[in-house]
C-alpha cells in the first residue's frame, strides 16, 4: 500500500482526494492535515466521512509527514508548498502539489500574478506540469509535480489539439470559462454565502486571473508556438463543474470532419478525454464526480471561427482526480486506478 | 457473472441502477429496457455513460429477458410488474420490482390507495419486503422481492426501533418528509420543470400520499403494534435526497440515553445504517450518492416527545442501492458488494 | 413625508426594508444605519441600489437618529434595541424592533432562551406584538413595536383559528417548518456557504429554537388556552420563503367545509392573508416578494388530525413588510400603503 | 385607462407582463389570452396571482380583441402574429410583438433562421424594433413594435456604443451569453425539468442560435458597420437574469477612461441602462425584477481587447418590462411609467 499524506484535507480538494483515495485500492491515508481543524475528528469537520474515516485531523509538519509518507498532497494556499518543500523532503517522498506554487516556470510571472514572493524557485526547474494527457512520460519520473489549475486543465485540453495543428491562430484565442461555486473554495466569505450566488451569475477576474498565464504558458510551450490569451471566468450557481467556451479565427478553411479527426487523434489514447458526437455539446453534469473531461468543437462558417467546448468536474479532473491520476504514473500504477467512477447524474 | 435485466433503465431510478451495476465487480447488464426509447443508444438518452455503456435501449419484453437474465429489475410505472410476472419467470429468473406492485400484502389496500387492478395477486404471499434491515432473512430466499419506496425506506428505519421497543405511542406517529425532485421522475410534466421547482417548497399528496399505507403497515407488522400514522411528503429545490422528521410521543419518561441504546442496539450490526452522534441531526448530502442512512433523535421534554430523523439518498438507498443490496441477499454475496460508494460532498 | 431610519440596514432584513421604503409613497429613509460599512456607499454593499440610493451608511447612534426620525426600525441582533432604547427616544420616535427583544413578555424566559440579559425591562409591558391580523388596535398605538419572527408570522397565522374556535387539541400542536437560507442572516458563515446549503436539506436548533416561546406565548395568550408546542425548523436550498406544516388533534369530527369557515370568516377582512380553494397546498413561490401569507389544511380522517399548512416570504412578511405594515398603522396610514407588491414568479 | 390585452399570457414573458400591467397606474388588463388554458381562472395557473386576478383564461382571438384593446401584446410562438395580424387590426389597435416576427427586416433571413414562412411580409418596413434607447422615436409613432429578443437586448446594449464610436473592430465581435432557464419557456420538455438543468451548465445553438441575425443586423444598421457576430448562448441553472459577455479588438490603443467615456455619454440619458463604477462586473442579481439592464468593460491590454459585459432580467427587460417600455412611448406616457421596480435582492 502506498502511504499517502494531504495537506490541507478540510479544503473541498482536500475532501475530494480523501474520498478518492479511500477508495484507491492501493493507497492507504496516514495523515490528514488541516491547519484549521487540528485535533478534530475529520468526520466532524465532513459528515460524508461519518463511519469511514475515524481519524482526527493533524498539522501541517511537512517534514514529519515526509518522514512516514510515500506520497505527498498539499492541497494549500499559494505559497505554502514552495515555502515548505525541501531537498530532504523531495529526496525521500513525491510531492503532488495542488497550489500554483510550480506550475509557471518563470518567477518573474509568478510573483507577478500572484504577489507573493516565491520562497523556493530552486525546484521549478525539474517540477513536472501534471496534466498526464501532454506530460505523461515527464510526469512517470517526476519527484514534484504541479497539478494543474481547473480552468487551465479544461482550456487547455480543449485548444491544444487545434493550437497543435495549426488550425488556429494563436493570438485570436479568447476563453470564456463557467465554475461551480466549490472552486471558490470553503473559506467563509460573504461573496460565496448561499444567498449571494444563488440566482446569480457574473464574471470576475476580468483579464487579471491567475490562471491566464498558466494556460498561456502551457498553450505556448505545448504547441511551440507563442500564444496570447483573452480568459474571462465567470461564477455559476452549480456545485461543481467547469464549462469552457474557448473562441479562434481558423487559419484556413476547414471542415467539421477535418477538424474533428485531428481533435479525435490527439485524444484516440485517452481513457479521460471524451470526445463528444458531432452536435452535441459538453454538459458539467455529465462528468460530475468522474475524472473525464468531456469535448467537442463547432465551426462557425459565418465568422470562421472554431468555438470549442470543454467540460470537467473541477474537484476531480480539476483537482483531485487529476492528483491522483499523476500518484499513479509517479508509483508506476496503472493510471485509471481507482479513477474509473462513473459520472452521477442526476 | 450475475446477468440482469432493467426494465425502465431511463427513468432517474434506472439510470442510477445502471450506475451502480456497471460498477459492481459480479454483474453483467445485458438488457436495456426503455420502451420510449427502444433502438436508441442509452448514452445518448444518458450522456454521463458515454463511451461507458455502448448497448442500445430494448423493449420490455419481460418474458424473453427472464430466459436470458439470472436477476430482473423493473423500474416502472405501477401495475407493470403485476401484470407482466408470471410462475414461468419466477421459476426461472430472480424479479426485483421497484414499483409498488408487490408492497403492500392486502390487495384492498392496494387497489384502494393506487386505484388499478392487481393483476397477478397470487405472488403476493411469496413477495418479501426488502427492507434488509427489517427482513434480511427473508430476502435472502426469495424469488420475489418488491423493493420499498424511497419514504418509507427512510421513515420506517427511522421510526421502527422505537416503536418496536414500546417507547412510543403507535397512534401517535406524523411523518414530516421532505424530497429532492428525482423522486418526482422524469417525465416532461410542467409541474416539474426548473422554473416551477427551484426557489419553492411545498407539501403535495397531504393524507392521500401512496406511500401512507406501505409505511404504516410495515411498521405495524414488524413492531407488532396497531400503528397510525400521518404522513407529508414535501418537495425540495434539490436533486437527490430525502429527509424524514418524525413526531410522537413516548409512552414513559426516558432520557437520551435510553433511547440512543435502543437505537444503537437496533442497528449495531448494520453497515447502512449510520447513528449519528448526539446532538448532529441528519443531512441529506451526507449521504448523497450512497446506500447510507443516517439517523439521529432529539427529546422534546417540554411535550415529552421524541423527534426522530433519518437522511437517506433517494435514488440509492430509497431506490437502486436497496435494489442492488436486495440483489446481492438474493445471490448469495456479500451485502456490501458493489454498494460501499463514499458519499460525495459538496 | 415620515423620516424613516434604519439600524441595521446592511442585512438581509434590512435591505428588503429599504426596497420597501423606498418604493412606499410616504416614506423618506433618512439613515442607512450599519455597523459593518459606516462610511461605505450603501450601493456598494448592494449592488441593486445601485443609481437609485446615493446615501453613505452611517453609524448605530439610535440616539441621534431619534431627533431626526419620526420612525426608526431596528434590524440588529439580539439584545441591540433593548440596549439602545429609552423613554427619550420613545417620547419622540416610533421604534419598530425586528429583533425578539420585545416579543417575549416574560423576561426570565427570554433570557432562558436567549441566554443574554435584558437590558430594559422596563418597556416590556408597553411594547406591542406586531402581528397586525391579531393585534391591529393596539398597534395603532404603540411607540414600540415588537415585529414577529419569521417561523411565528406564519405558524401562529396558520393555527391561530382553529386553536381559538376550540378545534384542536393545544396541546397536540407539532409545527414542522421549512424557511430559505436568508433567514440565517448575512454573517460570513461556512455553514451558509453556497456549498455546504445547496442540494441539501436539515433540521436545526432542535427543540431549542428561540422561536419556540414567541410561537407557544402568543398563540396561547390570542386563544385563551394554554398551548404547547413542538417546534423543527429545517434550511431549505432556496433563498427566500417559509412554509410551515403544523398538526394538531381534533377535539372532535368535523368536516373540511366546517373548519374552512372558521379559517375564513377568521380573516375575511384580511387582505394579506388569502385562504387558498380546497386541495391547493401553499407553496412559497406564490408569496415571494410580497407581504402576503397563504394558508390552507387538510384533515387526515385517518387519525382525526388536521394539518395545517402556511407561506410566507420571510424577508417581508416575515420581517421588513410586517414592519412597514405596523409602521403604517402606528403612523395613521392605510394598512397596505406600499404594500400590494404581486408576487414575482419565477 | 389604456385598455391592454394579452395573448399568450400563461407563458412566462406573459405572466411578467399581467404582474407588470397590473402595477402599471394607467393600464387595464381585459383580456388573458391562453390557448392552452382557455376558460380556467388565471389564478389557478399562476397561484401568485390569486386573489388579485379574478379574470378566466380566453382564447387567442386577435381580431375579436383588437376590436376592445387599446393595447396588444402579443407573446406567442413565432409565427402567431405575422398569421393573425392584419390591417384592420392595426388600423384600431397598438400591436407589441414579444416573438420574432417582425424583428428582421429581411423575409429571407427570416424564413433561412427560422424556417417558417413568414404571413405577413407587407408590414415589415412599417413595424419598429422596440430596443427603446436607439429607436425611441420611431417607437413614438409606430403601430406594430417588434419588442426585441432577449439576448439580443443585453448584447446590442453592450456592444453598439463602442460599435458606433468606431473604437472596436466589427468583424471581431464575439458574444458569450448566459441565461437563466426561465428564457427556454414553460412548455413540458424533458430538458428543462429541474433535475435536468439543475446543477449543470451548456452551450446550446452553437452557431445557429436565431438571435444571431437579429444581433447582428440591428448592430450593423444602427452603428452603420457591416458588423459579423459570433454568438453562443448558455443554460444557467437559475430561473432569471441574461448575462454576456462580450469581446472584440479595439482598433487602436485607448484607455480605459475614454472607453468609459464613450459608454457613459451614450446613456447619459437613459434611466434603464446603469453603467458600472469601474472595476463592477455586471450581476444578474443586481437587475432581477427590474427593467435595468447594467454595463461595464475591461481593456486587456495584452492582447488589446476590450471585454464588454451587460446584465438584464430576461423577462423584464428581456420582454415584458420592455414591451411596456414600448407601450409607454407608443401611448404617450413618461416612459417609467409603471417600470421603476427596484431589483430584488436577495
Amino acid at each position: 500500500m502506498i502511504k499517502v499524506g494531504i495537506i490541507g484535507s478540510t479544503g473541498y480538494a482536500g475532501n475530494e482526494l480523501v474520498r478518492l483515495l479511500l477508495q484507491h485500492p492501493e493507497t492507504e491515508i496516514i495523515w490528514y492535515g488541516s491547519r484549521s481543524y487540528t485535533g478534530e475528528p475529520y468526520a466532524s469537520v465532513y459528515g460524508n466521512f461519518f463511519r469511514i474515516v475515524d481519524a482526527e485531523c493533524l498539522d501541517d509538519d511537512l517534514d514529519k509527514l515526509a518522514e512516514e509518507a510515500d506520497v505527498i498532497f498539499t492541497a494549500t494556499p499559494q505559497g505554502y508548498c514552495a515555502s515548505a518543500v525541501s531537498e530532504k523532503i523531495l529526496s525521500g517522498t513525491k510531492v503532488i502539489d495542488l497550489s500554483a506554487d510550480f506550475r509557471i516556470p518563470d518567477v518573474a510571472v509568478y510573483e507577478a500574478w500572484y504577489g507573493i514572493t516565491h520562497k523556493s524557485p530552486e525546484f521549478l526547474p525539474e517540477a513536472v506540469y501534471g496534466l498526464c494527457e501532454l506530460y505523461r512520460d515527464q510526469v512517470r519520473t517526476a519527484r514534484l509535480v504541479a497539478n494543474p489549475g481547473c480552468y487551465p486543465t479544461c482550456s487547455i485540453l480543449a485548444v491544444y489539439p487545434f493550437l497543435k495543428a495549426g488550425l488556429i491562430d494563436p493570438k485570436s484565442i479568447i476563453i470564456d470559462a463557467k465554475s461551480g461555486t466549490s472552486g471558490a473554495g470553503r473559506s467563509a466569505k460573504t461573496a460565496n454565502l448561499f444567498c449571494e450566488v444563488n440566482e446569480n451569475i457574473k464574471a470576475y477576474g476580468v483579464t487579471t486571473h491567475r490562471h491566464t498565464p498558466e494556460i498561456e504558458g502551457v498553450l505556448s510551450r505545448a504547441a511551440g508556438v507563442d500564444a496570447a490569451v483573452t480568459f474571462t471566468p465567470h461564477l455559476v450557481p452549480m456545485q461543481r463543474g467547469i464549462l469552457v467556451t474557448a473562441y479562434a479565427s481558423l487559419t484556413k478553411e476547414v471542415s467539421e470532419e477535418e477538424l474533428r479527426k485531428v481533435l479525435l487523434q490527439c485524444y484516440e489514447n485517452e481513457y479521460f478525454v471524451r470526445v463528444l458526437p458531432e452536435g452535441i455539446c459538453p454538459e458539467t453534469r455529465n462528468v460530475e464526480g468522474s475524472n473525464f473531461t468531456d469535448l467537442n468543437f463547432r465551426i462557425d462558417k459565418r465568422t470562421n471561427r472554431v468555438i470549442m467546448m470543454g467540460a470537467i468536474d473541477n474537484l476531480v479532473k480539476g483537482a483531485a482526480g487529476q492528483a491522483v491520476q499523476n500518484m499513479n504514473l509517479m508509483c508506476g500504477l496503472p493510471e485509471q486506478t481507482g479513477l474509473r467512477q462513473i459520472p452521477m447524474l442526476p
